[in-house]
Formats: C-alpha cells, sequence, structure tokens
C-alpha cells in the first residue's frame, strides 16, 4: 500500500483535502511519538507556551493557545501530575494563581523539540531543501492570518453557540 | 482574537504542528460547510472515489481510501441510505457485489466539488496566486509519498496489531 497516494484521484485537486489528510497523519505521528513521554501534542504547546511567555493565568493561556477551558483543566493536571507544570502566586498579584513550566518541563521540553525537529525531518523526507523552506514559510503565512485564524474563531463561537443553545 | 496567530510562538517553528493545526481547522470548516448537505468529508472521498474509478468492492475501496473496514460500512450506510450510492452486483463476476454511485450522487457531488472549491479560496484567502500554487504543488508531492504514505501505513498497522492484541 505504501506506493499509493494517501489522497487518491480528483479529490487531491482540492488544497483543502490535501491539508485535512496530511494534518491528521502529521497528528497521528506526532501523538504516537510524544506519547513515549507520556503526553500529548496540546502538552506540548502548553510547556512551549510557558516557556515562551513565562507565568500566565490559565485563562490567558486558554485564549492564546484556543484550548477550551475543561481541555486546559485536563492539560494542566496532567502536567501537574507528572510535575512539568504547576499553579502558583501570581507574582503581580498574590492574590491570584497563574501557571508556570517546572524545572523539569524545562528539561522534558528541550528533548520534546528535538522529537519534534526529527518527525520534520522524517515527515518531509521527500522535499527538497527549496520545497520544504517554501512550505514552512506558507503554513506559517496560513497560520498568521488574518484568514484562517478568523475563521476558526468564528467556528469556535458557532460551536459555543450551539452548544448553549 | 482574530489578529493572534493560530499556531503561536516557538510552536510554529515545527513544520509538523503548523500542518496539525491548519489541518484541524480546514477539517472543521469543510466538516461543517459538507454538515449542510447531511454529508462529512469522508463520504466525499467515497463518492469522488467511486466516479473517478467506477463500481468497487468494499474491500478495494476501503484500501484505496485508507479507511478502516467499520468506518466503511457506515459511511456506505449513510450514503445508500439518502440514495447517493449503492451495493450493486458485480458486471464482472455476478456473484459479488460491488458499490457504485448512482445518478443523485453524481448530482451531489458536483455541488459539493463546488463547496469544496469555494473553501479553498476562503482558506488561501492571505496568500498570493503563486504561494497558492507553489503550496498545492508541495502538498501534492508530500501525499504522493513514498514517505508520508508509507508512515500512516506503518503507524495504521501498528495501531491494528495493538488492537488485536
Amino acid at each position: 500500500m505504501s506506493e499509493a497516494p494517501l489522497v487518491p484521484g480528483t479529490v487531491a485537486e482540492h488544497a483543502i483535502c490535501l491539508l485535512i489528510k496530511l494534518g491528521q497523519v502529521a497528528f497521528r505521528i506526532a501523538e504516537d511519538d510524544l506519547g513515549e513521554f507520556g503526553l500529548r501534542v496540546r502538552h506540548y504547546s502548553v510547556l512551549q507556551a510557558l516557556a515562551d511567555n513565562g507565568a500566565m493565568s490559565q485563562l490567558a493561556l486558554g485564549a492564546f493557545l484556543r484550548i477550551d477551558p475543561a481541555t486546559m483543566v485536563t492539560s494542566l493536571d496532567d502536567l501537574e501530575k507528572v510535575g512539568y507544570a504547576m499553579r502558583t502566586r501570581d507574582p503581580q498579584d498574590r492574590r491570584r494563581y497563574v501557571v508556570d513550566i517546572t524545572e523539569d518541563g524545562r528539561k522534558v521540553l528541550v528533548r520534546l523539540n528535538s522529537t519534534l525537529v526529527g518527525l520534520d525531518d522524517e515527515l518531509l523526507a521527500d522535499l527538497k531543501a527549496l520545497d520544504r523552506k517554501s512550505l514552512h514559510r506558507i503554513m506559517s503565512k496560513l497560520a498568521s492570518g488574518p484568514t484562517v485564524p478568523g475563521m476558526f474563531d468564528a467556528l469556535r463561537e458557532s460551536t459555543d453557540t450551539k452548544k448553549k443553545a
């Protein structure tokens, strides 16, 4: 089966169909490899955001990563349980709590990042260096928006409204 | 929130993380729009494969689209229920059954394809024509393999083995 295309026939004419299928494969591969650390992709995102930004409130973290509050709570519980993140007093306002990455969290983050670099190399092995750069640049542009983030936010809002209705 | 990037900070350095997140947004948007026809992305793939290839056995269809047998059965049941596909005698071997697209299926497929063309235009609105072409070409290359389809097949096999174990 390995020779058969991942997105066969006319379906591959649609960029959106290619993106969906490649994204699904990327997700399964990443979940599989990060699973060896007992973590999922979303745990990596949380740790990386905390390393990038410093301590954040749970609300700010959820907004930054577009992760809904319920998923954020369980993700933080998971990370606290293994000692990679902790809820702590906000240094700017001692009455509030913020989330921060721990020393162990920083250590595992280094290993997660090298796993992801390795996965990029594996996943993109069929591309020449120039195409690989172009792909990264074009996807970064799409992710920077405004269109795609806006579409996603609109969809999340409409789902929230449906849930509440 | 629409101004905030979809994949923030250092996470966006990994092509695999961009692919995962853009793929998730593409999937949710496509499911939302195809939902107006009472269909999901996988139903579109099945109808398109039948239109591309003519009647196929359920097994061949599943292998072609890399859809597991259980999901394939429910997808075909859904499509039969709304009259877009039907199980019929194999003209090459009257003792066997094959799946085929119906006239109504062909009609809805035209509308699904124009919906997907419209979604490509919406989703990729932030890209110049040249980048849009490059993105399509590079993603087609990745989907054609051998690496990504091979990785996906290996992962599916290992999941099957775990399930059976």
